[in-house]
């Protein structure tokens, strides 16, 4: 049936292809491509099955990591409800614009020069600039798999800073805030510690370790967003004149929990995952490690605040189990269990004391606690590692061996991230406050964002409203002016 | 202790075995089984551990992929809570009975003949018959492998179609209309691209090409939904005599958001885990083509709807990352990511074209835009193998590549699937409206579907009616009338 | 810049290291370790990526172990609205409380003396005592392996009682009847399967198998949940006094469904996931099956319901899946798939089964039906094992195969967990209330135990109340009294 007139319809098929415009395509798909379907990289042998269990490893992982960002979405239930859907569209267009502009350049920033895989050849120690858009020789499989990996770790930083500015921040204005932190804060810091830029290279023990981002992601974006939230102002009601502050409590905390669920199941392939290597078995520790932490935060601060106000605060235990993670992300490959449960228990608390001073002592308001969560314990992490690393892994050894080597080039990138996403961090919000302005009106804060700038609840009403709705609906099929079937 | 009584209670036990009536069981377990322990399939050589690393990954995307039925529940935010339940009954239903049926013939029809698994030899280009609940020679561990991989595949079907009827179709007409359609148009097409059928071995290009599903799973899917909602007519309300239509807009737009994350997450895994081998390295590619897709499609939806109405519209964005998704299903492993981007952008505007399209001149009503997110974009797919196909893998070459072969393939994939599933999709549902009916009164219809066919609400009544249940309790306890503790 | 002043930062960082005190951390960090980064685990040969490749799998399924727990959490949408905190608190507990004790002790107690890895030396058929805190010897990765994998597989314990003693346990009751029942129940009779305990070594067929845990997470905690839902007795209203029963419908169905997909997708992963070695294939029979038997429960369950009540009864076909999952764990990896079906089929008809039991018989109230689900089918999936085990995987032979001796021996594990969780359960439970006191007042549980246990709603006050909230403020800043920005 199909053979009769195949000879026709092949020379159709033949017309078509050519009379496509070609040349615009071939200037895009570089000649020089690297191996873009594994057939070198790939062989029968061990070596080769040792790179595919890699790929599985790494690809599996990155799928859980871009997960998370359904974690972060959900402690949106810590807002109110009038602006749930402004809050989950900041981390949307952070996980997808942020992964469109992590494509177009800002991959090739981090990792350019990193010599991670065929085709990022280009940099040097303080910025990379190759492999824009996954073009000529990075059109390789092995570079691909580090691209998506580092593409869903990108994507947190908006996410982190969106806690923190949530329910005043014009929408326009927090995209380019991101863009800007994104480009000049996050890919150069991360180019210095994971694209072999000067800070992993430091003549300190050996050099600066950050296993999984407690100072990459979590202490660099925690920064931004306490720049973010002290640019930005207290949200209306927040505190009263006399600087007492209200509790505002959100909307859902069944969200906040489920979230910190979805959270800790990401975590845990997020730091195991970033040995990058199935021959790397110290993936057990850091996945228990990563675990036991997270743990420890959750168990000491609902401990602390039971013993202090009698109540067993859930949604701050959430809290203490996110700054478990966040503290326990830099040094999860190189402390043993025991010191991941000083580590995350230590992380809890940092967490308790910095909500303290954030909300008391700078007057600056934090909807979900980015700063006490990500800033306080990304800092502390970055430290840990310097502190607590004995030695049985990378030869990187903490003040615990007696040696303070390590713990010095830590502190260098505790500086460093301090002045970097500190300063220009600064710059960017305080900039864009006085130039394009980075606050919604009263009368939209009061309204609530949803309805201003996404033109819809998250909560479209029902109940009283919906019944009316119905009754209109009935008494218009009474008078014939609908359509029905 | 035990070993005392060992003696007689082996006697007794040996009594217990042989009183069992063994013969209706023997009769079922079939003596020609395949390798149902693995020990055949498995050796300590190179092959058998790249054997053992193929179950890893196909069992974990396997699993993600079930997990994206939590992402199309989800997506029931876009109904009235009044039929929520409803709606997630369909998909639970999908998911459930679909794999049930699956297993009983779906599996045997779609791939028996393919030789794809020991037991899977009797079958035409036209339709496969062997593997029959997994009995006889099919009950065997790479089999059963591909088995679960595809059933879980197998349940989307379902979901898709529960999207455009939901909120006024009957549960039965649901269930039967979904029945008929897994086993005349999904089986039937499936087998045809990945059973090895005829569009599988036409004589252009490599044959039909759908890596993930664009055609298999989408269009088909999304083309009987199309029927399914034109068979019904539209919700009431939804359109004005004067044909301007009403917005509907849902119940939970958080559920959305989420949902969309979701089914991210499981779509990366799912189209990686298509490779179905790990030394299959395209795989890295894959996945970030399919990201840089699904993200391209919410961004460029996200801002042409602000350019138009100067709202973020997040729900539409959503939709807009699905329209990506769908549509690189099919051409995910054989194109480059910059022609990811473009298919993704594409279908993002494919969506709004069609939804605009669907709404204004069909008249149909689709409450969670299934025809645009899956039929549209299902069908583009399957056209931006045979355009973008850059020749590195699989020697699949589009028009790109000067060849118009493989795009003539597709077009004939593309047409089959209109005239498949559209004609029997139409016959199916319209039949089944003129025979048992597939509406529900119009009572039910404005009560809500979930109290009438489900008995419950989803959201059982709090707030003002909670307390009055409270206060008839309290009132209750007064009178001693109920028991206590 | 910074090499100028390495010298003196050197000695500076030789200082700081010196000076902390290194007394009490080395007695911590035993000098006998294992092999804690896997350089001598791992070998470039076939064994070493074989290690390798099961790290990948056991790893990436704890993961999705974990995940669990959102389902969990999320079958809170049975109870209140009022309890909702309460619930998932006791749940959040379960893994954060629960995994820190596993790694005081639980772990020690469970696999000390299996010699399952290093350091797992020291026990006895009756209780292990070595690994605790993973210290010295099992600071080890493959010893870690295993504790990330059984640490995930110990939170369940405590979020299967949840569900039984929801809306009226007193927080600290909870917390210690949890802790007991980890220890004295849950950690020996585990021990005594899965430890090398007695169980797993007595002279019938192989031993006791219970591959994935129905009885040893499920018929312990569901009876444990028994003993604790009798205990407290039922719920303020929901039975009258003439014994009838009050159907209390909780506030969420959407969320149950949501769980329940979660708990599907872990599910998979979990029993697969306890093959603990790539190379057994049999994995994706174990899949299957359990996927199977889930679906089968859910099948027959909604239609049973259909045909008794005509009404699609969703939540119920939830917990059908459920029944199906929990009876399929302990014999996943031993019978044929057509058996899982049937396993699936006659747990869902079990769980109704016993629903009304409890609930018209025992008038036992049980809010999550926690011991229809877990207690009757954990214990109906032990003696499965016995009946449907064909022969094919590890030698285990049950009644289809004409030998009795496996039944004996899973009917020894049936009696024993009856006996063991039965009346140590009755024990801690009654025991408890007869001295701390187990249940709230009843003010708490007509309030709600959110408000009073954990000082907030889950779903903080909207709607009229926010208004309020917005009203006074707005008035606020009308005075000035509040600080704006």
């Amino acid at each position: 049936m199909l053979s009769i007139s195949g000879m026709k319809l092949k020379s159709l098929g033949r017309l078509i292809g050519y009379s496509i415009p070609m040349i615009l395509f071939c200037t895009w798909k570089s000649a020089q491509a690297g191996d873009p379907n594994g057939a070198l990289t790939f062989s029968h042998s061990l070596e080769g099955l040792n790179i595919s269990g890699n790929f599985v490893w790494i690809l599996m992982t990155a799928f859980l990591i871009l997960f998370m960002q359904a974690g972060f979405v959900l402690l949106g239930g810590l807002v109110s409800s009038k602006n749930m859907l402004s809050y989950m569209t900041h981390c949307f267009m952070a996980t997808t614009a942020g992964a469109f502009i992590f494509w177009l350049f800002g991959f090739a920033l981090m990792f350019g020069g990193s010599e991670l895989g065929p085709g990022l050849d280009k940099g040097n120690p303080f910025i990379g600039y190759s492999g824009f858009m996954l073009l000529g020789e990075t059109y390789d499989v092995k570079t691909v798999l580090l691209f998506i990996f580092m593409a869903v770790v990108a994507t947190f930083i908006g996410s982190i800073i969106a806690g923190a500015v949530a329910e005043r921040i014009k929408f326009p204005a927090y995209l380019l805030a991101c863009f800007l932190v994104y480009t000049f804060i996050y890919s150069f810091y991360g180019h210095w510690i994971w694209g072999e830029g000067w800070l992993a290279k430091l003549p300190f023990g050996v050099g600066v370790k950050d296993f999984a981002g407690s100072g990459v992601v979590h202490a660099s974006g925690g920064i931004c967003a306490f720049m973010g939230a002290w640019a930005l102002g207290p949200r209306i009601g927040r505190f009263n004149v006399d600087g007492s502050a209200n509790a505002l409590p959100g909307h859902n905390i069944a969200y906040v929990i489920l979230g910190t669920i979805i959270l800790a199941f990401g975590w845990l392939a997020y730091d195991a995952g970033s040995t990058l290597a199935i021959s790397d078995l110290r993936s057990s520790i850091i996945a228990s490690n990563t675990f036991l932490a997270g743990v420890s935060g959750a168990v000491i601060v609902i401990l602390y605040l039971y013993i202090k106000t009698k109540k067993a605060n859930v949604a701050e235990a959430c809290n203490g189990a996110l700054a478990g993670f966040v503290a326990i992300s830099g040094p999860c490959a190189y402390v043993a269990p025991w010191s991941a449960v000083i580590i995350g228990l230590i992380g809890g608390l940092l967490m308790c004391g910095t909500t303290w001073l954030v909300e008391h002592k700078f007057k600056v308001d934090d909807p979900l606690g980015a700063i006490s969560v990500h800033a306080t314990n990304g800092l502390w992490g970055l430290l840990a590692v310097g502190i607590f690393a004995d030695g049985s892994y990378g030869k990187v050894s903490g003040l615990i061996t007696g040696s303070g080597q390590q713990f010095l080039a830590q502190f260098i990138a505790f500086l460093t991230v301090i002045v970097w996403a500190g300063g220009l961090g600064f710059a960017i919000f305080f900039g864009l406050k006085h130039t394009i302005g980075i606050r919604v009106s009263r009368t939209e804060e009061l309204d609530g964002l949803d309805v201003n700038i996404h033109g819809i609840k998250c909560y479209p009403p029902e109940g009283k409203y919906l019944e009316d709705i119905d009754d209109i609906i009935r008494k218009h099929i009474q008078l014939g002016e609908l359509v029905s079937r």
